[in-house]
């Protein structure tokens, strides 16, 4: 058994916080950041192996240096380059439960670097891999992924089986389960996962690659995500350049966009549409009102108060309707769709935030998700 | 400049808390308490490397392993086998500040180890002498060391130039400016250090090879340690064997003694005595009282209260009459030596601990210490 832990809670925020303090003015380093948030798990590593030892067990811990795991230069966001687990295969032919400090890793330089959002259940992920692990589990604080979420659909159920991709479109429409990064991750080195909970013995949802049954479910789940904005540019000139010059002033600005829409033209000319976080919403206009002009737009439509409804399944290749089917469902319930964007195995729809607890409910009823 | 940092005040005490929380029943593991204990330096490296770049330097950190530097196996009292500063060389030519985690160093199998108390001096003074640096400066809280404790003798001096031997005599009798280690340290591989205060920009005392006009001060300094206790085995047969009985079973108990006088026997016995903290009094008697009959002693007569004055300087060597001009001066300040041990630089008295600090001001007048 090898296990990846993070810092302790509170801990990697302190660290932070005392950087901020020596270094108040410029951005600190990112290698000596890397540095000091190493110590977080460094600090747990010791403390849980020291824990089962207590407890009569044989646990050894290693730092990510330790353990083997190189990654390039890009500090505080580092990716896994390469995972040399000698080190841990010795350990564990001796009999030894492994503590690994998730979240860190060294480069081939010996510059100690940390991951990232995400980092300590990409470690996992990544050492499975590399390992060669029957599984990974992944403990949060939920028993896994559900249908819908269960403070807004009380008969959501447990996933039992759910494939990368469903995971990953799920993840992104809010079902705030794992970071996105890590279930890449596992797709694209094949890891099977599981999610589970730290606090009691239920299985979990497993995590893996699509097998055939998967399609025979046409809808996974359903996932919201509150506090949406949308954006209208109206009356664009329909010619080329014009989305890029909008979206590459709002990446420079740093604000991330979520579903954008863009319908065909009409008269020589069209609207754009973007969703985004609201409490982005005024850095987003500050950064499109001066360029209207340019663009020839003819103005900003803005509007908070916004949610968006997804529904993910991979199942919806094979079955046609899926997308008539949520429209009818929400029109039934006199439910207003304000924009809609789909891919391959998602259908995200924007309503009003007043109106998306009962959207998911509706939803997740007429799909039959309940248990 | 290559600088070697300690951890933050109180974190080193905070992280064996926390070691003991999760493993309260037996010792925690070396090894992993070796791994947390190495945060405490690593948090500090990072964070001084923060702050001199915030200031517009170039800074890099080094934790013991990044800096090269190499240790036995013995982990929390691990002791420094061979350092390799190609990496601090290579970033000293790039032209930064290198800050080295000091009290830390790694195995040759890649475990992280700690060198046990005065950890971080010894780190330093290895470094110094393995980069063959031109000075080594330990910064402390005090401006040097002094002929006596300022704060018993108000006339003290600041010493400008002291022997590794003199230091080392000061800080065994109760100057604890440093541990006696690191001066070993320095004393062994022919590193000159200066002790010198944090708070200040005031020239410290130099720790050197002695040179030849070192001797012609007689002493150095006067030293003074409080709270000793002196126990004595009264009438032990005068034979092979005895004092080797009684200081094995004190040692086995962990009792650390100092100073130990068994003077000529007369009629076939003899008494052995020796000093120690006189918070050990009451360990060491439960010690001795069941090995007392089989010992053949008469009694066990112990008393705390006392204290010991030493005075210190490699002149000793080559001026006859120094043990007399210390007698003559506490005899006529009316003081009663109660035990008296010396070395070749070093004489010790025991007093009544009431009369120590007068004692102290008589010496360090008596031999012309003052400014």
């Amino acid at each position: 058994m090898v296990v990846v832990v993070s810092a302790m809670s509170g801990v990697t925020d302190r660290l932070i916080q005392l950087a901020r303090q020596v270094s108040p003015e410029a951005d600190p380093s990112g290698r000596e950041m890397d540095v000091l948030l190493a110590t977080g798990e460094q600090t747990t590593i010791a403390l849980l192996s020291m824990a089962i030892r207590a407890m009569g067990g044989k646990a050894v811990s290693l730092t990510g240096a330790q353990a083997g795991i190189l990654t390039d230069h890009a500090h505080t966001r580092a990716r896994i380059a390469n995972i040399s687990p000698e080190e841990i295969h010795r350990l564990l032919r001796g009999g030894n439960i492994v503590i690994v400090a998730g979240f860190q890793g060294i480069t081939s330089g010996g510059d100690i670097t940390t991951l990232g959002r995400g980092g300590s259940d990409l470690s996992a992920i990544a050492l499975a891999g590399a390992l060669g692990a029957r599984l990974c589990q992944i403990f949060t604080d939920v028993d896994g992924v559900y249908t819908c979420d269960p403070r807004v659909v009380p008969n959501a159920r447990k996933i039992n089986e759910i494939s990368y991709d469903e995971m990953l479109e799920m993840a992104s429409s809010g079902s705030k389960v794992m970071q996105s990064r890590a279930v890449e991750f596992g797709k694209k080195f094949g890891v099977t996962f599981e999610v589970r909970n730290s606090f009691n013995n239920n299985p979990g949802t497993i995590v893996k690659e699509e097998t055939a049954g998967m399609e025979q479910v046409v809808i996974r789940g359903v996932s919201i995500e509150r506090n949406q904005a949308k954006v209208t540019l109206t009356r664009l000139p329909d010619r080329p350049g014009v989305a890029a010059r909008i979206f590459r002033a709002i990446a420079e600005a740093g604000v991330i966009v979520d579903m954008i829409v863009q319908n065909i033209s009409l008269e020589g000319s069209t609207d754009i549409s973007f969703t985004l976080n609201a409490d982005e919403l005024p850095h987003a206009r500050r950064v499109l009102e001066p360029i209207l002009a340019d663009l020839c737009a003819e103005e900003i439509i803005a509007r908070d108060g916004v949610a968006k409804l997804s529904v993910v399944g991979i199942g919806m290749r094979s079955h046609s309707g899926v997308a008539a089917q949520l429209f009818e469902i929400l029109s039934a319930g006199g439910i207003n769709i304000q924009m809609i964007s789909t891919s391959e195995i998602k259908i995200a729809v924007i309503l009003d935030e007043s109106e998306i607890e009962r959207a998911a409910r509706l939803a997740h009823d007429g799909f039959g998700l309940a248990g």
